[in-house]
């Protein structure tokens, strides 16, 4: 055990924890500095931010109730405010499956899956987090039923809004809707493979909004749908690629996972398929698709494996084999990652009606990076990323950008 | 015992408890789709909302000191950003009085005093809830000495300001006062009758604003005095009756409490009274009163009664004979629940004189209620409510409107 | 012991412990009510405050590491949204130095380094608290090495930005720089006399600004650094005295400690010497100084002293010999306090040069309290403060002002 807090009842129907998780990132982002003028993002904010402060209340109740309660103060690009990031009770007392209600992010992805506190990197790739974030991420009112075995897990869920939030960096208030969106998020995933030393994961999800937000009659897009992404870092929370709003019917996502691990090394994929169905589309205004995948891998060079989660068909973090102590001669465990993320928000972009184009814009990401994981608990992580941005505004000049940017994150749980 | 985590010093000297508190709300609004232009709330939102998500450090320290520390993360129409709900020390070494001072909601009815974990309701009725929020609601700092015997409680409290906290969807920062506002709480409520099987309460309260805030030398009502409330829902947190600020040199609350319970059946009904006294008045502008009332009662249909709380002299919830495990045939306990709530801030709504004039508008609401509770920690309530909103203009147009609502309360606590 | 919950592991290598620290300031402000229509605060806010509202768990992991996770939802003026107050991990293991990372406020000075809970006043002397704010305050973002023996501390940090929050009462959000804020913190102190009864403290800090935060091409000022400090008291949160911001290279502060106590006398001061190296500065600019200093001293009554904290240089507060306990005849312990505190930020005000002209004001204070602890976790301070300021505005006409104010803070902490 790492050391979390828990108290239990004597007849063990009732347990309860107390959990933290802590990040705070640095980082230089190193830009051209004559970039034209009609490009946006000029300086990003070289600086710090601490991108989740969690405090963790989750237990069980009455033997077949769990709960979770959980508080986030961090963000991206600035601190949100405290909020609830997660809150929700379950029914665990069905062999067949499990019943969860609340505020939760229902699983939709290998990636979305994948334990944050033992991320291979700072960030899930740009095609993974934006497939999520449709109707399936963080702080969304959720109502599911799912079961993990030890071979597979099935999920599904009714979604609905997420949590309002202030941004401490924002501009201004958020807007009230007159309707909450309505979703569902769906995944199968399984273990085909699974050896002592050898695993092999495939998986398929799919999540879509059956209705958007209505954002009332006087709103510019009343029924908005936006796919937009940030670039794999948050110290300056600025999305460079990003479809605008698109009034819609309805939207879905697509995604296919591969997974595999073989002792000390791993390797994942997903691809993302984005389809947005307009509402009252004008004539030869066509329905935008999208797509955006990515590849990553590492190895544990201290000999150690990244662990196969079987509860949520994802990859969680790496534990020591020694923690630290140099006067024992032990550093912890080192691993190295690489990635390839592309995410393309172009549609019809050149197309001569104005009306049919989406300028949304492609982003490649390359990223290397060196783990640091001194005990379970506490972790450095250094990275280096190369971002290229291929995008036109809407008078036809590039508003891309190449540039490179270099991040620590100093982590720690309790 | 519902398995709240609790730690103790050997000697019982200190006491240590964390709880914790979730609500979550999903509701309908059905309107009328050609209601007057002139009419603001044409379009309530449907949707969810995070009402309560609350997180108590509570206990005993040294024998005779209690506190509470209480935070709260949800809100009314969006969540409000966290922020501190009561947080109190109170010195119980007095046999003949108890003293609290800090942050926390002062007894002051019969409504306001029962336990919301446990409450009948989605929400307080809308008389109850007004009178409780002019000197003595939530967050409100204060000073108190107060006593509650086996058949009788007395509370006294002067007040002062609430919390300040950003909702976040707002749409403005708050403003500061120059000076703020000094009141007081008091209430007096006893069970004349308590057998086994059977009940009777009776209270009066009384509360009243002394000093109104001074809002500044330029604001356009300097010592404002504002009656309004909403209609029993917070899915949306728009306010349909509202008297608008009133330059005030005082204002009171006085409030009659009724309850009975005998076995499985409750009753409880409030009638208030409010007055406020103008500062300054202009000839013919006489001071305004306004009234409101509700009554309720509810029916537990497997049997179990809810719980007279001699504590806060007011109902608690209820507690399930067996929790839900379908397996042994236990589904928990189920409540049928009813109320008729009435509201009126018209005040000489037709007078000759504009000045005079109080169009606040008259609300009236029923509602029916199905209480589904699983455990002593997990509940669902389902809820239907008939609105109707009679309400003039300054033109004199109504801007009233009739609707139902349809709404599902999801709740844990720990 | 206090009652503070704590739990650890049966091999000692873990502990946990939650701790949480409410004090509610509620305070009078007497104004000329004649006073010219120059001065801008002719009318601050008499009423309530949460001044801090602190819940905090922290602990040790696998002997070495330390930890401390803390949230606050208090403020000044008006309550800020809860936020991350310190959050780091530490790791112990080396006999020479103590390594840190993460958010707090590096050790820069003695009143800085004295404990919040504890303190002798309300708040720090001005001159104080305006100096550890220059790169070395609550909240920032700081990599540090340390240690502290028994006769002396040193402590070396390289500090970055602070933690983004919003203010409830704020008329904004906040802007979004572009680069953040580079500084250094560093002190060492020690105590030359320790005998049973007398003890001299003295000490020497030094903070600065290597690079300001850049705002932008935009900003009026693209790189200030901006002196300015409450009276020291802050349930209004308005700042009488302010350099106004300054396009600056860098910035230091040099700070000298003094301390010495004899039984149940203390007294303490500080000195601080404020520079700011202007960029860029036109002919005949130059750059400004500034200075401040304080003397503060108590006597407790009841005959205990104020423990001198080793590990952070600095006086902890008073633990009564008896707890409040009328029917014993204990009262807790009482302490008269006494301070003097001046800051001037007035530099060139008579120059010829406009832009040479800095007229921030000068401001003393004389502070007299009575704190009246009842117990360790109990207490109640009443302070009296008259403040004088004497400030020119850009057109030379007088907008200082002195008035009284009296102040009583409720404080408990488990």
């Amino acid at each position: 055990k790492n050391g979390s807090p828990m108290l239990a009842s004597s007849d063990g129907a009732f347990t309860f924890n107390i959990k933290g998780l802590f990040q705070a990132d640095a980082a230089t982002y190193n830009q051209d500095s004559n970039l034209p003028a009609a490009v946006t993002a000029r300086d990003l904010n070289s600086g710090t931010n601490i991108r989740r402060a969690r405090v963790i209340f989750n237990g069980k109740m009455f033997s077949d109730f769990d709960y979770n309660l959980t508080f986030d103060f961090g963000g991206a690009g600035a601190e949100d405010v405290g909020r609830v990031h997660e809150a929700w009770v379950q029914y665990s007392g069905f062999k067949s499956a499990k019943f969860r209600v609340g505020e939760f992010a229902p699983s939709v992805g290998l990636a979305d899956a994948g334990s944050q506190g033992g991320s291979a990197f700072l960030e899930r790739p740009a095609a993974a987090e934006m497939a999520r974030n449709v109707s399936a991420g963080d702080t969304r009112m959720s109502i599911a039923a799912f079961n993990a075995r030890d071979r597979y897990l099935w999920s599904f869920a009714v979604t609905g809004n997420t949590m309002s939030s202030l941004n401490t960096a924002a501009s201004g208030f958020n807007t009230v809707n007159n309707d909450e969106q309505l979703g569902i998020a769906a995944r199968i995933a399984g273990t085909p493979v699974k050896t002592k030393d050898a695993l092999i994961h495939v998986g398929l999800n799919y999540s879509g909004i059956i209705n958007p937000a209505d954002t009332g009659a006087a709103a510019a897009t009343r029924y908005p749908v936006q796919l937009r992404e940030r670039p794999e870092l948050r110290v300056d929370a600025t999305r460079l690629v990003d479809s605008g709003a698109i009034n819609a019917d309805s939207a879905s996502v697509t995604g296919l996972e591969f997974g595999a691990q073989y002792k000390s090394l791993f390797l994942q994929s997903e691809a993302f398929d984005y389809r947005i169905e307009r509402l009252n589309a004008a004539t030869g205004v066509t329905n935008p698709k999208f797509t955006g995948w990515y590849v990553e891998g590492g190895w544990v060079l201290t000999g150690e494996s990244r662990k196969y989660n079987t509860q949520t068909a994802a990859f969680d973090g790496v534990t020591p084999a020694a923690n630290f102590d140099p006067a024992s001669g032990h550093w912890g465990a080192f691993e190295l990652v690489a990635r390839y993320s592309t995410l393309d928000l172009n549609y019809h972009d050149q197309a001569a009606l104005a009306a049919d184009r989406i300028r949304g814009g492609q982003q490649d990401i390359t990223s290397l990076g060196l783990n640091w994981q001194l005990t379970p608990t506490v972790r450095f992580l250094f990275q280096g990323q190369s971002v290229e941005v291929k995008r036109l505004n809407a008078a036809g000049d590039p508003i891309g950008q190449d540039y490179t940017a270099f991040a620590v994150r100093s982590q720690f749980g309790f």
